[in-house]
């Protein structure tokens, strides 16, 4: 029956797993796809991994593991779901339940009748104030034609140096994929610094320095004001208010705004955020109109507030619970963390929940630490590092948020941490956690045990620490005090910071030397990671010496200061 | 004061933490630290790494990250903490509050008060009831010396041929170690599968496999009786219930047993595993005695039973808890939930929470699923596989335990399973959660996701399963089935089930073939993984056959059998 019918709009993520997930629980349905695309069922999420070359064949992001492309055929001999490609949806009757199609081909409209309808419409490219952005080779990075595009222009030699506008998660993504083809690259940013929203300001100082390790340039509290092009209509330089860069391409990557017009227009309610609104069964403001993906807001489930998160994995737990709940089932969705990682250069970098920043917004009263971290037992070759940096309600001691950066497994950890603060978990449930251990997986104490103890020794004030930023400010002033590093001397030769005020005892040597070493001066130890030094500040503090803090992070803080 | 002193006896792991816990929160305590070993504080899990030569040198397994001994002189300079080794403790005089200690060095004994004390007297090897087990060559892999004696045989090239008693996580480890050096290795276990305990033994027949695939000899069902020697002593056969082994060296990893003599002499209350019992301060019968790490039982956080689980990580955990509890803090330990973690010949094994066996015995109305899985994105190259064998309680739907096993990391999977076992997560909130995604990282719907989702459709009934087990039997009798393998005709003519019974029709064509093709015989479907069975189940039920079903874990599974 035509009332019975489902018309899901969009055939990227939500879409199609909506219509399978139906189709599996409501075999005489009729269901049908549209979009106005030529491609469905993509890997969105894929294409900087094409562009840089890791993925050879852009066929293989709509192409099953069994090589079967997810066409219109696949969709139709597999599950019976019709599937319209290149066909809009240009508006909505709720009263008749109809939908208007244009057929983009041949510019034919038709109605739709639905019983049930899923808005599906994904996001798209933001689009800045910038002059000139419809110039030749400026890019986003949102459709298999791009991804295809940029590379072919890169596999040609066409492009010595990229520009790209906005470093979020696309942004600093695509570095890696131009990085890869050996493409020299400028990121610029209009905040402060790179990753604003996803990171807190000391772990965008870390990546900063990260990326800039390999000459990468970063610019960042810079806008952009306009595009120029050589005479053929080419980009050819960008004009920011401190500078001109020449370019052979621009990657614009300032983010993506929902596309709800269509909803909008058909009355349905837009929520605080931009995006649509939805009820927990992922309902929009009419029973019969469904939407899910990158054009809905979602819950956050730390705070209760609504959040605009669009992610390739969202979309297709909203896809399956959508599907569920056209086929007569009751399911909802209880909402997202914020939880995000990307790789670019080596680098991991992961988040879940709030950052400092937001907590600071939200008059929270929170803690922050930092802690080096390591893979793997040290005497078990192979393991990386990484940093943690933990947030946590100061008096409930609940986690609040994580940032991890680093070569090593960040993944692990932020799922960990996200698996935990969906139940609301405090610093204590994540030391007494039994998480898996052997050599080559962790270290005896998990890093994440010891970043939540020495976040409870912050708050318990057994640990006293200060920020590396604190300590850089300190040592340009005409302050006396004295920088104790209490690493072994061979680790002192080889680096250390440079500044009168430096002393090295050995963490080995202080108790010995203690007695006869320090008057009543302010004492700031360092060492690498930290852990020596907040044994070191315990040692002092024992023998009578209470002005004595450690530089959490230790030095490994410190070097990224030079970012 | 003497009365005050805190005095732990072992020196490994959960003593030395405790030591130092207490030593940072209580500068003016003395404390000692005793052990009969001439090391303290060396990584026992890192014995079978050195013997492999993952680990260069011993002394790694027992210095810092900044290359420095922990050895007697470090725990004094750095911790002020006074270390005896070589030093046994032979009684607890309980009402006088001493220790009684005897050099082993010189034989001389001695007396140490003691205010409170601390046993974290670790296990020792089991030693089952074989003769000749005093032998040259016949050792455990318990302490630095015994790893030490193995490698130096090993490259003196005196060792072509090792067996390992007892398949356990030490015995399979130990199985890459000698692996590594070209050494042939027979494993004999005397339960029905290998790794008892740990996996169920569906799982333990894909770790046979992944063995077996590597020339390791495995036998399972089989006894050692004895072993004997050449004439100059040195073990050179191994006599079991079924045959007789040349073998140039034996391994005997039959399991640990808690050191409880000390604490049973001095009539400290032995729990029912046979370890002692604490409480959840981590204190004894004795409220001035805390115990700690390999010798004491822990409570599982699930069932709330006492289990005895010896591990590194939870030892560290017990030192930290019973360190704060000495400095006059009150911290409690919830529990472990048997998580596990090994790898051998590439493959990585984990188990966290309780076996389906465990819930049979304990009439627990449970579900069991494997879900084949992998690493990240298809079509991101470098991705692995691995195995989710996911247990659930079937009404409440709460986790009950997994299993993974495969190249893939399961680390990060059995992590987050962990972590959410301990709040009591259920297979909807696996569903829900907001993990990390990325191409790199991750699938769109993240594996445990998908395995949760599996577990969820076979509760509900809309995907019904046949075991790899119960499908084997089947083409073994003389019934009238088909066998319906929906793979592409490509990957159907590389590999198959041999047998009459198979039938090939890609699921791709399925749908169309189905009317004409299938009278009412059963059909059991069969794909690589089941996720296309699985789709070809509802296409089928949906055209009315009923009596459908697929097999679970697909040709993966299937392969595995032949172990």
């Amino acid at each position: 029956l035509a009332t019975d019918r489902i018309v899901v709009i969009g055939g990227v993520a939500c879409g199609p797993k909506a219509a399978a997930r139906a189709r599996r629980l409501s075999p005489e349905t009729e269901i049908s796809i549209v979009d106005r695309g030529p491609y469905i069922s993509f890997a969105g999420c894929g294409l900087p991994y094409y562009v840089g070359g890791t993925v050879k064949q852009l066929e293989e992001l709509w192409t099953t593991k069994f090589a079967i492309p997810r066409d219109s055929k696949y969709f139709k001999d597999v599950k019976n779901i019709d599937v319209r490609t290149l066909t809009e949806a240009i508006s909505i009757n709720r009263d008749e339940k109809t939908v208007k199609l244009r057929n983009l081909a041949n510019g034919e409209e038709s109605d739709l009748e639905y019983g049930q309808l899923v808005l599906a419409t994904g996001a798209s490219p933001a689009s800045p104030p910038i002059v000139g952005l419809g110039l030749e080779r400026v890019f986003h990075l949102h459709s298999p034609s791009e991804a295809a595009a940029i590379r072919e222009l890169i596999e040609a030699d066409e492009i010595d140096h990229a520009v790209v506008i906005g470093a979020g998660s696309i942004g600093i993504e695509s570095v890696e994929s131009f990085f890869a083809h050996a493409v020299d690259v400028t990121v610029i940013e209009r905040m402060e610094q790179i990753m604003p929203g996803l990171l807190d300001p000391d772990m965008a100082t870390c990546l900063t320095w990260e990326m800039r390790k390999n000459d990468i340039e970063i610019l960042t509290s810079e806008k952009v004001i306009r595009l120029e092009s050589t005479e053929d209509g080419k980009v050819s330089k960008v004009i920011t208010d401190k500078r001109e860069i020449e370019t052979d391409m621009v990657l614009l990557a300032a983010g993506v705004r929902p596309n709800v017009a269509l909803a909008k227009d058909a009355g349905l309610e837009i929520g605080e955020t931009g995006a649509i609104a939805v009820n927990e069964c992922m309902q929009t403001s009419d029973k019969s109109i469904f939407a899910g993906g990158d054009c809905v807001e979602c819950n956050h489930r730390l705070t209760g507030n609504k959040i605009y998160a669009p992610l390739g994995s969202t979309a297709n737990k909203h896809g399956r619970i959508i599907g569920s709940n056209l086929a007569g089932e009751s399911e909802q969705f209880p909402g997202v963390l914020g939880t995000s990682i990307l790789k670019s250069l080596g680098i991991n970098i992961a988040k879940t929940g709030l950052t400092a920043a937001e907590c600071a917004r939200d008059n929270i009263d929170y803690i922050e630490t930092l802690t080096p971290s390591e893979d793997c037992a040290h005497y078990y070759p192979g393991g990386k590092r990484f940093l943690i940096k933990l947030i946590a309600d100061r008096s409930s001691q609940k986690l609040l948020g994580a940032q991890l950066l680093g070569p090593g497994d960040v993944s692990k950890r932020i799922d960990v941490i996200a698996s935990m603060m969906t139940f609301g978990a405090t610093l204590k449930d994540i030391s007494d956690l039994d998480l898996s251990y052997s050599p080559p997986f962790s270290t005896a104490v998990d890093a994440l045990a010891q970043a939540a103890n020495h976040t409870r020794n912050r708050i318990k004030g057994t640990a006293q620490a200060v920020t590396g930023e604190y300590l850089k400010e300190k040592t340009e002033t005409s302050e006396d005090f004295v920088i104790l590093d209490v690493r072994q001397p061979e680790e002192f030769k080889k680096s250390r910071i440079e500044n009168d005020r430096v002393l090295n005892i050995a963490l080995t040597e202080l108790r010995a030397a203690v007695k006869d070493t320090f008057q009543d001066k302010e004492i700031i130890i360092i060492c690498k990671t930290g852990l020596r030094s907040y044994e070191a500040c315990r040692t002092l503090r024992e023998s009578g010496l209470l002005n004595v803090k450690y530089l959490e992070g230790g030095l490994i803080m410190w070097e990224y200061l030079k970012a």
